[in-house]
């Protein structure tokens, strides 16, 4: 068995394939527009193929929903997406029998966690949220060492959160619930609230403390619906640099002292943290599903 | 080593105590009002003494908040509480070393969660939530097997839903947070909203559509957050027969179809259920953890 892994991050608009063993150990890598399952998914095995190296499993990190129940007759499909042609594609299967190798599957956020968890800002922790905000926002992570699963997988984007609608009348761009936080406060919305894209946005524009102010009430959730050890905040949203400290001072205004934690009162800097690996979380967070997957092995062998 | 357990359901108002191995065979029980630590410890310690029964282990099902944390010098101990006397008492120390039994300890939420896994309406999940909606909102479960703990333990009451103030313009009672979940939603909310007791509203009352609505909300967060396979209301509040249909038909309007899962979109009365212990869930909880407790230790011997 190789100690090399194939990462695969399938996203909506972009995959990366890599090959590695961790951060400091990624050695080949792709990356190209998402298509059809067929040829996007085809260009995925041809690029593990023609590398011809010694890869112990492949891991996929992937966009969503997906069906994660190993007893389900659909794990490992994608389900019920309107990206079209991909509802219903059984990328596990597709993929590991034409390698021939074991396959780690999870989402996109639970791979990036799963990545922090063991080389990144996650290291000797078990309960924690990593959460996304770029395009979509996403969540995932871990409840006492155990990547978050359940009925599906979390769809921490979907959550409600106060709307004053005499402060921020935008109705919010989620087609399914209007001013959901990703309705609220995805890249796509901050775009359409304030009709200029958010990287041209200045780090004082009124956008931002908005903006805090919708991520801390989501974090205050979670917070009190899982007691988190860390909240990662990744995606392209947090690009701006004023937006952190000012979620993290607005999370502890909204608390108000309830949870009464040293780790929230004193020390949040090391509380609510951006992602320790950077660009390549996603394909990282990828190759640790599959090193997750070549152990499970060893350990059924 | 006995094969009957203690369970203390250690409430702010009263304490239950019982002995049993389960929800067929709760053989001694007590209760009483609580008053002073000393004093309240002191009555459950000598119902479990004059009962000279061959006991395993006790549980503590307790309110909080709570130490969970089993690494540190302050576990088992009940922490930042307003409760006059009760912030720092060594709970768990003072009946373990009082009776030389091992103690499983944990919030009230978390026992009620873990005797509906053993016995009730949890059975054969791994993540489900148990949301308790009385004197306040309460909430725990299990992800993946584990109750959920972290950093310190869920205050799932605490979470924020949106509050359109034109329609009700209540600002909520939470003395930490105004119109939180609890703050709006709790026994006592819609006692100061309605000016009188939730027990003497009327079925057809628009208090209970708007209760549904808040709860609803709150569901749909877990929902989002956690992707449970079961929540599980319960708490005094729940008692108006009416109100749990309305929640169902809520969560369903509210999510849109959003979660395409035949549990929620087509089987929401099993989803979405009352507790199958009924009035013993509490005390059956404590007896739950003892149970556990008792387990752990003899894995351990």
């Amino acid at each position: 068995m190789g100690t090399l892994f194939g990462g695969i991050e399938a996203g909506g608009t972009n995959f990366v394939c890599a090959i590695g063993s961790g951060p400091d150990d990624i050695r080949q890598e792709t990356e190209y527009s998402t298509t059809t399952p067929e040829e996007t998914l085809g260009r995925a095995i041809d690029f593990f193929r023609s590398e011809d190296a010694d890869l112990a499993a492949i891991g996929i990190a992937s966009f969503g929903p997906l069906d994660l129940d190993i007893s389900s007759p659909a794990y490992g499909h994608i389900s019920s997406t309107p990206k079209p042609g991909w509802a219903g594609t059984d990328i596990v299967g597709r993929v590991g029998q034409a390698l021939g190798l074991p396959v780690g599957f999870d989402t996109d956020v639970n791979g990036a966690a799963l990545g922090e968890y063991r080389w990144g800002a996650a290291r000797g922790l078990d309960t924690f949220v990593y959460l996304t905000v770029g395009t979509g926002i996403g969540g995932g992570g871990m409840v006492a060492g155990r990547l978050m699963h359940g009925l599906v997988h979390p769809e921490m984007g979907h959550i409600r959160v106060p709307h004053d609608r005499a402060a921020d009348p935008f109705p919010g761009i989620c087609p399914f619930h209007g001013d959901c936080l990703e309705g609220l406060a995805c890249g796509p919305a901050l775009e359409a609230r304030w009709e200029q894209s958010p990287e041209s946005l200045p780090g004082d524009h009124a956008a931002w403390p908005l903006e805090a102010h919708y991520l801390a009430l989501a974090l205050v959730n979670f917070i009190c619906t899982l007691s988190p050890q860390r909240i990662i905040l990744g995606g392209g949203v947090m690009k701006e640099p004023r937006l952190l400290p000012m979620i993290r001072e607005r999370v502890q205004e909204l608390l108000n002292g309830y949870v009464q934690a040293p780790e929230i009162m004193e020390e949040i800097e090391d509380f609510i943290v951006p992602p320790a690996l950077g660009d390549h979380a996603g394909v990282l967070g990828a190759i640790a599903l599959a090193a997750r997957a070549a152990e499970n092995q060893a350990r059924q062998a």
